[in-house]
């Protein structure tokens, strides 16, 4: 009798964004004149860049060929790309990691939940809260959450970031062995400095905590200030594995490719407390259950590093943070409390007269047709909040803003 | 301390294609004027089809305007390419399945890698033997497999395919709860005919084992007897996840891409007993730890499936298939007892004198600069067995049988 991982019926079966699209649809289907814009989800709006493209004709038309046709690529990913990232990613910064320290891969969502599998399913396990849901979800399949009480996985260590707190994450009061950052963060948009990302570090070396995170939105941020990468911070690479991810920074959410970043000096541990090389264990999974990130695309990747591939980027990053501002100051002149957006493509509002978060999604949703997604959908500490995001088009921005100042002023 | 998953550990650090990679070059170095021919490896060598490429520029110019630009896809694949398969690989062989039934992924190694997920730990595993070491290497980093004891391990059930049973498994001793079957066989060539497959079917229903079976090869099925589906066996909905591939039928190893068949009838078991929809876990599966497949690699896979398409990619199969044709003949000519290679691009011989399989390897290699596969790298039936594939040039293939001719006649 094949048994089940009966960790995966602990889940609950709701997922947040499907439960929105029902809400959307029904309002659809009852206001079919209405016009919705949606803010929702975080997916990208803009084309590919024009060097982007290019590359990937190049790289189809080697497909037809014998003498440049590729087969199997290797596991971790072509060096050609391997050495761009290096080089623009870490040594421009004076950051210096060797080549199979870095693993392509398709995306920043398929690592950071395959990670757990080179980790014991005892660890214990530390997340800021609201939180991106596939860190708490991957967990629960691979037995570390313990139960769900009351809005809370009993395993999991829960760690508020709230406008109390600036959102900035307190040590945690109980030990953690694993510990998920995301930073600029999703959903609240806001970043750590470099010195609020070194007492993690620190933490994290003085407690063998691993830290699993995700710089997924590192091309957004605008201040000097703050880290692009946690290996800006002394001691990282013994603490941390760093997930990348092409889908934000170059519009790839349709194209899947990222990296994660599992430096040499990092260790596992053994229950006898012997070190393992994590980089090892990656590896072997990687070249177990993984054959590699599509060679196009890896040309693709390749192409973002170019002068004009980052030029052509930078311009729609811009475009996006143009959005930010724009949402920004609207949502200030709207009276309401705003966080994020000036490093990050999402905007945490504080849902104005105490109103929950579901409930100020379904006022939005019916007076005035844009769609956001409830913060409490990202943890308890989202309750009370709504994010919104800065993928749309210029046009919608404006129009949702004007909306809103009607609705609310 | 982050505890290591430590079953990882007990994983041997030698892999079979880098030992042979190490060997080869070994070779290369101290004889640098010989002209190597690699037939060792199952990766295609002719380039896409033009069908193909053709799709994937169009695909690439809609990635490059906003009102045709793709960002996030489903997580389960597009419809336009679900119901492509639905159409061509199952109603036109009698076989009824729900779009919801397919799961569109980034090749078959890393669903049956990751396939493990939804399953208990304590499961019992059979393999064939010699087998695809992706199936025992995912189950040891599952904690499934036990520990190795001369060449096999504890916990897993090997049933062997040898000359002597005609590569025809008989069914096991022991009870599995879940039992891998590759067929077209990797790596022996060997297929199974209905009436096999069925009393692997009516195991499975007797004794509610779960059949995961590797259709990767299907499409070099000649004989008509010969099921492209497990499907096609009566009762198999309810015993059987099947995995595709077009890596091998389309040459798309270096493009990644594949599909999973978990029918809705097929349920896992908790340990109360109760019944699990393995299709409700899956999807839970792949929409937390995976998010879609390229959409230019969809569209590619759309295509094959064209009526030139279709054309182009038998073809290049018919072109291989002759590569195998002129390859059993040689080496049976050459006095070798070869099987497979009829309904499948892989050739398994016996080697001669009773070497080794890396005696054999090593004389090929160092007396007529031909690599194959040691068949003991599969397993320990594989001993005394050494795998070639038809994935060469014609010329090579041609140039290899001479060399073999002069060596052995």
């Amino acid at each position: 009798m094949a048994l089940v991982n009966e960790h995966f019926l602990k889940l609950p079966g709701n997922y947040l964004f499907s439960d929105i699209a029902k809400k959307v649809n029904t309002y659809k289907v009852t206001h079919p004149k209405e016009k919705i814009i949606r803010l929702g989800i975080g997916d990208v709006t803009q084309p590919l860049a024009p060097a982007i493209i290019e590359a990937m004709h190049k790289a189809v038309d080697e497909m037809a060929v014998q003498e440049t046709f590729r087969g199997y690529g290797p596991e971790q990913g072509y060096s050609f790309l391997i050495d761009t990232i290096l080089k623009n990613d870490f040594a421009s910064r004076g950051i210096s990691l060797e080549p199979s320290e870095i693993f392509i891969s398709d995306g920043a969502k398929s690592d950071t939940g395959n990670i757990g599998d080179i980790l014991r399913h005892d660890n214990s396990v530390g997340v800021t809260d609201p939180v991106y849901p596939v860190y708490i979800d991957s967990n629960v399949m691979g037995a570390r959450a313990g139960n769900l009480e009351s809005g809370k996985w009993s395993n999991i260590v829960y760690i508020p970031c709230l406008a109390e707190n600036d959102f900035i994450p307190e040590l945690p009061s109980r030990r953690v062995d694993i510990l998920y950052l995301c930073y600029p963060n999703n959903p609240t948009g806001t970043t750590l400095t470099k010195d609020e990302l070194k007492r993690w570090v620190n933490y994290a070396l003085a407690n063998d905590t691993l830290i699993l995170f995700d710089a997924a939105y590192e091309a957004y941020i605008q201040d000097p200030d703050i880290p692009h990468s946690i290996y800006e911070i002394k001691g990282a690479k013994k603490v941390a594995i760093e997930f990348r991810s092409f889908s934000k920074t170059a519009g790839f959410t349709g194209m899947r490719c990222g990296y994660t970043v599992v430096p040499k000096e990092l260790n596992g541990f053994t229950l006898e407390g012997e070190r393992v090389q994590l980089n090892k264990l990656w590896n072997r999974r990687q070249c177990t259950k993984f054959n590699g990130t599509n060679y196009i695309t890896q040309r693709a990747a390749e192409a973002v590093y170019s002068p004009e591939g980052k030029e052509q980027v930078k311009e729609i990053i811009n475009y996006y943070m143009t959005n930010a501002r724009i949402m920004k100051e609207g949502l200030q002149q709207c009276g309401l409390k705003v966080y994020g957006g000036d490093n990050a493509p999402y905007l945490w509002i504080k849902t104005p007269k105490g109103l929950t978060s579901w409930k100020f999604f379904e006022k939005m949703l019916y007076e005035v047709s844009i769609v956001g997604t409830p913060g409490v959908g990202f943890g308890p500490s989202g309750e009370g909040y709504l994010r919104l995001t800065a993928f749309g088009d210029r046009d919608n921005t404006l129009e949702a803003m004007a909306r809103l100042k009607k609705w609310l002023i």
